[in-house]
């Protein structure tokens, strides 16, 4: 099958950035200092990628993507980074560990979290702490109470996470650093507090903060930062326009193609313009509209984005276009399935190689 | 079953204003002078209530919604107002048409569009003329040439559409009826110039064109405007923010229901938010963010939306919040299943009475 035979809007993967982007990933952060964040792809035969490059442990966003990782055998360790009252998914998450021989562990952020997945038979949970970014996780001061609460009920507090969301696309790299630095100041200092107020129980050793944006600036030398171990990046495997713009070593190995549908007016002249089948029904619209090479976009519709070619000649009707989302996290959650390809730059003649399910969509 | 049992986020219906809007609209544009759209709520058992009311012809973006409905076995009539150039996709609408009582027309903008549809055995076709909005429809002139084509091939030209789009959201209804007749002047000239050139076949008698933001424009009494003969109106039966800003007489029937899984600090302290299930995964984002009575929504992530409750004692942690999504179409097609349910300002305690599946999902 090539990419032409593709029913569009598709959602195509490009194998060899794709390659490049993991291989990058896993020469700065190895095995288990990488948690890699399957919110991003909503996709095992993904995530067993990554597992293929030495990763085991892996951060999710869902009870649904915790269970279908584990029901895929993929991964041995899944972190819930995400907070929950829903006893019925977390039991639903507890029953996946029983019968697994995974690890389920659970972010609480409150005594009304702990309680909830005590009492559905969660058994391990890492304090969420507030870092800076408004959305989920305690004040710093609250997390040993938290500890000790969630020891109290009988469970494994693993360690702490403290995501700063607010610094991933920080531009200048030496005010993120410094940015990053204070708001992981504030995690490592937490986590020594609850290791204490847990009596250095050997169980509690995570410290899970980053992203994509991130991903390099836990220097191994840091005295503080080196204390972080390990990053829960996910967009870095596929990329999209926003995390694109910054100065990070990843590409865009992820693209919608689109079937041109529509022309109207001659090329060039101010009344012209050509629609394709790729609208805000297949992309994630929340960063913007997306880019296409070549051409600029006008807007997006449901199903349609309109647009005008620049210089190069209007492709005939039939022809395919590639997209690039702007943001890849929703894009894919609109998609069944995407496909691998072996090179995007060869159009309608790359060849598909695999065929991926966007299996984990939902919640 | 309750609002308040229902895994969130969830896609909840209003009965009463659902019915209301229904109501409304049928009394305005009855029988088949509507045409409703199915991309807005991509959901078979919602239209079924459409055909309750007396519609029975419908509108659909995509080959899925178009067989989906016949499958379904709703409605008799089923206009694909895009284009399209995908022959497996038009032959599995036109093998729909030929084993079921159905009758489905596709629109066409061009040659080739036309004889992909011909070669593919779709046996009605409408011309879709460009009325200002920068998207398909093919150039008012060219209409004709195109009709004349599609008859050469054997195929029954039904007639035209035209959608003014970009005339949906003006708020002032003096300059948008000025607009929308400017379109709709070129529409049914349009329209008159086909039928001439089709030699009058009393089979061409459809002028389609308008949507929930025009419905009540194709004055009975106007020359021009009364020949718009059917309009596409979809977003009117579960409305959105966008729409509710327009004088429009329907309501909002659709919200996103939340839980709330994070507070921080004391309500109304300058370092006070709390957080939401409901993020960018469960809202279209494509008109911004969604709206919460009494509170400010800060902003939307993947899974969570920040918000800060105004002067109302904030809920605890676990109470289900009411969000009013900003665009229903892509909202609707990001859920498995809507619910509709009794009353909504009841909270938890409103009673679901059916569950509807958005089965139209996909293109």
């Amino acid at each position: 099958m090539r990419l032409g035979d593709l029913p569009t809007p598709a959602l195509v993967v490009d194998a060899g950035v794709f390659d490049h982007n993991l291989a990058t990933m896993s020469t700065t952060r190895p095995g288990a200092t990488l948690r890699p964040h399957v919110k991003a792809h909503k996709c095992t035969s993904l995530a067993a990628r990554q597992v293929a490059m030495g990763h085991h442990t892996f951060t999710c966003a869902t009870p649904r993507e915790v269970v279908g990782m584990i029901n895929a055998g993929v991964g041995t360790e899944v972190l819930l980074a995400n907070e929950t009252l829903d006893q019925s998914r977390l039991r639903y998450m507890s029953d996946a560990q029983r019968r697994s021989g995974a690890t389920v562990i659970v972010a609480v952020d409150s005594t009304e979290t702990i309680d909830a997945a005590a009492s559905s038979g969660i058994t391990d949970v890492l304090v969420d702490v507030n870092v800076g970014l408004p959305r989920c996780g305690c004040a710093p001061d609250a997390a040993t109470g938290l500890a000790q609460h969630a020891r109290s009920l009988g469970m494994v507090v693993r360690g702490v996470m403290g995501y700063e969301g607010h610094l991933m696309a920080v531009p200048d790299r030496e005010s993120q650093l410094a940015k990053v630095l204070e708001s992981m100041t504030t995690l490592v200092d937490t986590f020594d507090r609850v290791v204490e107020a847990l009596d250095h129980d050997p169980r509690c050793t995570i410290v899970s903060a980053g992203g994509t944006g991130t991903f390099d600036l836990y220097d191994t030398e840091h005295p503080v930062l080196s204390r972080v171990n390990e990053v829960q990046a996910g967009s870095y495997a596929l990329m999209d326009t926003h995390y694109g713009a910054l100065d990070l070593p990843f590409e865009q190995a992820l693209f919608v193609v689109g079937t041109l549908i529509s022309s109207t007016g001659d090329q060039g002249s101010p009344g012209s313009w050509s629609v394709i089948d790729v609208g805000l029904k297949s992309l994630g619209m929340d960063h913007g509209n997306p880019n296409i090479d070549g051409a600029s976009v006008w807007f997006c519709s449901d199903e349609h984005t309109t647009l005008a070619f620049d210089d190069r000649a209007r492709p005939t009707l039939g022809s395919r276009v590639l997209v690039r989302p702007a943001h890849v996290d929703p894009t894919v959650a609109l998609h069944e399935a995407m496909y691998l390809v072996d090179d995007v730059n060869l159009g309608a003649d790359a060849s598909v190689l695999e065929t991926w399910p966007v299996d984990l969509r939902g919640w």
